[in-house]
């Protein structure tokens, strides 16, 4: 018996910004200090840390249910299962549904039980539930599902990471140049296939981390905007990510007898570019190797950091050819990884 | 080996908000129009239906994650264990933390995430993450923490079920006098002893009925207010409760091996007085039986209905002592169950 994924599917939604869309934009420190530098200097910068030239947005009538609702439409159709046969609706998330100029986020119904509704799924006894995970939500969903099965209360389950940060970001805010939004989902169920989940690791850290990326003011100064927006603390986060993420990656793979010669891709939460590469070259240290070539996929620079969506996009599109030079095959070991709010780090090895 | 609950905790907000206190309420019908009713009548009808007389509010210096935490505390204090010891904290809400005066949800990072940090938990392993259910979350979170242990990736789970409604509610709306704030929180663990979780049960009502309760505008139709309120359509939810609760209750039940006469008390989530007999007295005539006097402990008269908050301050207030002519005893069956937005029901037989 193995509990693997048997599906998969993502939404790139239409809007794309590109770096260019930001040259007007009045960016500022976050005390609403100006910064000395041009747009075209800053833009610059930023795409040479984070790797980002643009990013997708959803249209301004969607909402992240429906684009959740779109990924999993997709990953039932792939795993060619009845819809009526899954157990669990498990949708990761942060903000819920935010509609275009507006500021609430709307959590009632929950984004999965709008998205069983949207799937039109009658059987009661599928269970639809959201959770809040920060970025490595959906991998959370992932291992919950994994402990549904084992525990036998499920067999079958659908598990999307969704988000709109485009309904949460600062103008004003650098940053808000990184986030995009997106959706993926999988199937996973009990299979008699050898292979799927092997081990999986999750960490909280809140003493001093929890409030390192957080919902705040503008960066405007004069502004009466009341609102709140998606905020963190970046160089405290790099180096967060850099110290624990490593170690974490390391322990999940030393509860298996695989060795870091197998492993044949790291699927990591794309958050910025150079920090994803800083860990992963860090992770190979720890094994006293380099970082082999093609190790870890990227789509960051085309599509951004869409929060909890970025691992299953990923993995969707990888398993679909839309990456050059990119591929997974039968039996291959491939890592999940992720770090983001909470301070949450988890991983999954997982053989394909 | 039995998974059970160790210890037990809650708040009850500081603020006492009277029936009276809305005497002055402009009450509107859902579509603008006026009640053909002064306060009084329409206060009297309301409490006729409901039960409540009084409801609790957070003092405006509050947070929903602030209750949490103080349930939190009170809970791995009743169950005299180390904080350190806890492998994953659960928290169900619905709203996230509102500001006093504020519209916006901020759930970034998890309530979860800021109860850790407040309880100043430094054990890394500690998984806090938050659940999204409606009503049921928190014993759908009870059922979640049940999976982990059985599935060996966790012993010992703090489940918090803290939500506040004060924030959310429509003054121009009669509902809102229903609305609550509250927070209740558990230790469940693996033990050497008997009983414990023996059964539960989850459903996710979505096709025609995941609207039912929702985020809408005010009732006052020249209301320049933009924002949300919790709502809900009270006759369709008062109908499906009615239907589909019973029903799920003696599935449950059925499961066991344990009559019906059995069965000491049911702790039901408290939305409604009459709704709520009118489930518990269904379910018993499913079996042929007038519902028991006392099986059914309610504190909805002076605690209103604190969304996921209720059953587990129902259990705690029990336990503690303070519910005249109310006991739980070792061995006793009980039954905890619960309905509300998603539309979710869920139930578990548990032998304290």
């Amino acid at each position: 018996m193995s509990i693997r994924i048997t599906g998969t599917g993502s939404y790139l939604p239409c809007t794309i910004e590109k770096n260019e869309d930001f040259y007007n934009h009045e960016f500022l420190n976050a005390d609403g200090s100006s910064i000395n530098n041009c747009n075209k200097v800053i833009i610059e910068k930023f795409k040479a840390i984070t790797g980002i030239e643009e990013r997708r947005y959803i249209k301004d009538e969607l909402l992240n249910s429906d684009i959740a609702f779109f990924a999993a439409e997709k990953a039932i159709e792939d795993a060619k299962i009845s819809k009526e046969d899954i157990d669990y609706i498990i949708v990761a998330h942060n903000y819920g549904d935010i509609k275009h100029n507006t500021e609430q986020s709307d959590t009632v119904p929950s984004i999965a039980s709008r998205v069983k509704h949207l799937l039109k799924i009658k059987n009661p006894k599928c269970v639809a539930y959201d959770i809040l995970f920060g970025c490595p939500g959906w991998i959370e969903g992932v291992i919950q599902a994994n402990a549904f099965i084992v525990s036998g209360i499920a067999k079958r389950c659908l598990v999307v990471g969704s988000e709109t940060l485009s309904r949460v970001i600062d103008r004003h805010d650098r940053d808000s140049m990184i986030y995009s939004d997106g959706a993926g989902a999988i199937i996973i169920e009990e299979t008699s296939d050898e292979g799927g989940i092997i081990a999986h690791e999750t960490a909280t850290f809140t003493l001093d981390e929890a409030h390192f990326i957080y919902f705040g003011k503008t960066n405007h100064p004069e502004s009466k905007d009341q609102r709140k927006y998606i905020k963190m603390y970046g160089r405290k986060i790099y180096e967060f990510a850099l110290t624990n993420v490593p170690l974490a990656l390391k322990s999940c793979l030393e509860k298996t007898d695989i060795s870091i010669n197998d492993v044949k891709k790291i699927l990591i939460h794309q958050a910025n570019e150079k920090m994803d590469e800083a860990i992963v070259k860090r992770f190979y240290k720890l094994h006293n190797m380099e970082m082999p070539e093609g190790v870890m996929p990227m789509t960051i620079g085309l599509l951004g950091n869409s929060s909890v969506a970025t691992v299953p996009t990923l993995y969707d599109m990888i398993l679909k050819g839309q990456l050059e030079d990119q591929h997974i095959n039968k039996g291959d070991i491939i890592i999940f990884a992720s770090v983001g709010a909470g301070m949450n780090i988890n991983a999954i090895i997982y053989k394909h």
